[in-house]
């Protein structure tokens, strides 16, 4: 059916492409596929019975507050909640620090909205996470790009890129979506001094710092970057906007996240998301402090810990038995991703086919590159599927890469 | 605390101001203030038993559904129940035809974002939705206005706004936000006439339709719109995109609402809001669902119509009564708002300054104005107070109105 509006589209949507991520998720909806495709956590560890409980509280307490229209800024409360939360990380921060929003990719999009002219180059990790190329390539974002390895973001190569005078960086420090690195202690410095000498602040998003499986925590750039200004003080330095979220602590499905940023960025944020959806859900907000307030969420964390770090082990122990030389994967310390590297020849697009022939799904790494590269590049999601599927999943995947690489199966 | 953020906001944000009405909510929120000021469903009528019951049921049979990541459009069931509900109103569609948002505002936001290049003029009646003027100049939206009467938008002066080429046209045909009116059957055909003509098609915005306290309903523009090009047959023309809400009829604290829209414009919106905001939260679409699948919603209106009705009689009459010569109002069949003009010579926010000294607060007028003018008008919200306070609030607001404008108080 042709439309009056089929030529009214604005130029900003010929940018827009659909992600790839969830395309690919519709595809693999079907039950018998094993799908190490999307970013989800596992139904198992949603504490349905805490929520439900929550839920009949807020009802019955604060009802009027929790179904009526709220402040932009966020429950005053739950906002309370995240600067209790953010100083036991080693930084002191105020209400007017922290916004609430519909999830990080809100945030993600409203620093777009008030920080991106159309053109403006902003440093991304090669690959990077795809939901914020997705926000930023709208308001008319260009990158300029630094490669990952091991150890995360190659500060060597940082150095000629901040030369291109990027507006920011962008960065995931832990266990890092989509490779699963975590950026180690000595390029966390390295990156802050670099950004300090060429004066460019950073985005720092972190929604997987709390399910570390192995090793030490580490110190956010927030924090490092706070104390590198102020010699050790616990004052916030205002140079690094954070990002976190519940999706992966509490459930995806109430869309809460939060940024913690100066004050003025903060107010910039809220005058955007003013526009954008008014605020985020009332209820929701209400639900996740009462869930959150008698310390369940900590206890909560050690067991999706224990649930996810044994499902990482299973994938790693099975892609041991059952990948084919030549494959190389990342072995990441927590999160919910790792990510394999095929040889030169193939291409993950292709192999993405066969897999779901067999009824077994990834996704391809070529769409987290925000200037070209990785078509040999693959993420794997470790969270979602049960031990058992991951097992029989890998086997599958397994034969699949041997079929493609021209191997026999030695195993 | 100055930072490196500080010179680096884009332009488009000195096109984004704070919206007066929610900086003045914030003035208001002390407890001895009688705020005729929001747009404020009553808490009244928030059905939290049934919400309670619903979530726990919800949790309970479809919790791992729920908590988990959804499809960027919605909630498959909720899409297919307001595909029924539209055709109820006389208009086929079909999944693809709805977008799940959060909250309309999010709505107004998407359309922003697809459609309007910068300097693209959108026709607004005058005055008009704040909150789309917000969203959409953002994007760098223009605007060229059509004047309202009693009867709604003037469609004799349209000829003339449509001559300047504009994108769409934005229409609040039910007990309009902010002035209460409602466009006439006759003015509606003129309007789809013209629009048809000039070859401009048309963005229905009714959060209100179900909520009328007296007269006839009328059809909605997208359902005469449908019937004037196919001759009296339900199938839906595509001209008008249609925005509702579950905000007045069930609680605004869920944000939730839709679009109906031909789907290749569905497919835009939903590429713009998988950067924007992923999805809208999975367990606030299935609560909604499970408390209106059993036609509960259709009961609880009634209720709503009462409360509200009732409500809006109480403010006229205690206009009548406490309101000085020379004060006119409009007289709303439904909705929450109704509007009051004061003589040329009263600035209405003048009059708030006094009105909150006396512990009673409105919205200005002036701000619904896309390109200026208004100063002496006010916005009234009828839904939220109580009866008893709207009595006493307007006796307080027509002792401000008579001293403002030096007359004795005659009651």
């Amino acid at each position: 059916m042709q439309t009056p509006w089929d030529h009214r589209f604005a130029q900003r949507t010929q940018r827009m492409g659909s992600s790839a991520i969830r395309e690919l998720l519709k595809l693999t909806e079907e039950p018998d596929i094993i799908s190490f495709g999307g970013g989800m956590p596992a139904p198992d560890v949603f504490p349905a019975n805490e929520m439900s409980e929550a839920c009949v509280r807020v009802l019955r307490d604060i009802g009027d507050l929790a179904l009526q229209y709220g402040s932009t800024e966020g429950f005053r409360p739950l906002r309370e909640m995240i600067v209790r939360h953010t100083a036991r990380y080693g930084i002191q921060v105020t209400p007017d620090n922290v916004l609430i929003t519909s999830g990080s990719q809100q945030a993600l999009d409203l620093l777009g909205k008030i920080l991106i002219n159309p053109g403006d180059r902003i440093l991304v990790e090669s690959p990077t996470y795809l939901g914020a190329l997705q926000a930023w390539s709208a308001y008319g974002a260009e990158y300029v790009t630094v490669p990952m390895d091991e150890n995360g973001m190659v500060t060597d190569a940082l150095e000629d890129a901040l030369r291109s005078g990027p507006k920011f960086i962008y960065v995931l420090p832990n266990f890092q979506n989509p490779t699963g690195v975590t950026l180690s202690l000595e390029r966390r410095h390295k990156l802050l001094e670099l950004a300090d000498r060429y004066g460019v602040p950073i985005v720092e998003d972190d929604p997987y710092g709390q399910l570390r499986y192995e090793g030490e925590n580490l110190p956010s750039v927030v924090d490092l970057d706070s104390q590198f200004r102020y010699s050790g003080e616990a004052c916030y330095s205002g140079n690094v906007i954070y990002l976190s979220t519940f999706s992966k602590i509490l459930a995806p499905g109430l869309r809460l996240a939060w940024v913690v940023a100066p004050a003025q960025v903060i107010r910039k944020l809220t005058q955007a998301k003013q526009g954008a959806d008014l605020h985020t859900a009332t209820f929701n907000q209400c639900v996740a402090y009462e869930v959150a307030r008698g310390g369940f969420l900590d206890r909560h964390i050690e067991t999706i810990r224990e649930v996810y770090g044994h499902r990482r082990n299973v994938m790693l122990g099975a892609m041991d038995a059952y990948f084919p030389p030549g494959v190389e994967w990342t072995h990441p310390q927590g999160g919910l991703f790792l990510w394999g590297v095929l040889p030169e020849t193939i291409n993950a697009a292709d192999v993405l086919k066969v897999a779901i022939e067999k009824r077994v799904a990834f996704v391809p790494g070529a769409p987290f590159y925000a200037t070209g590269g990785g078509h040999n590049t693959m993420r794997l999601n470790f969270s979602h599927a049960k031990p058992e599927k991951i097992q029989e999943g890998i086997a599958r995947l397994g034969a699949v890469l041997y079929e493609k690489m021209g191997l026999q199966v030695n195993y």
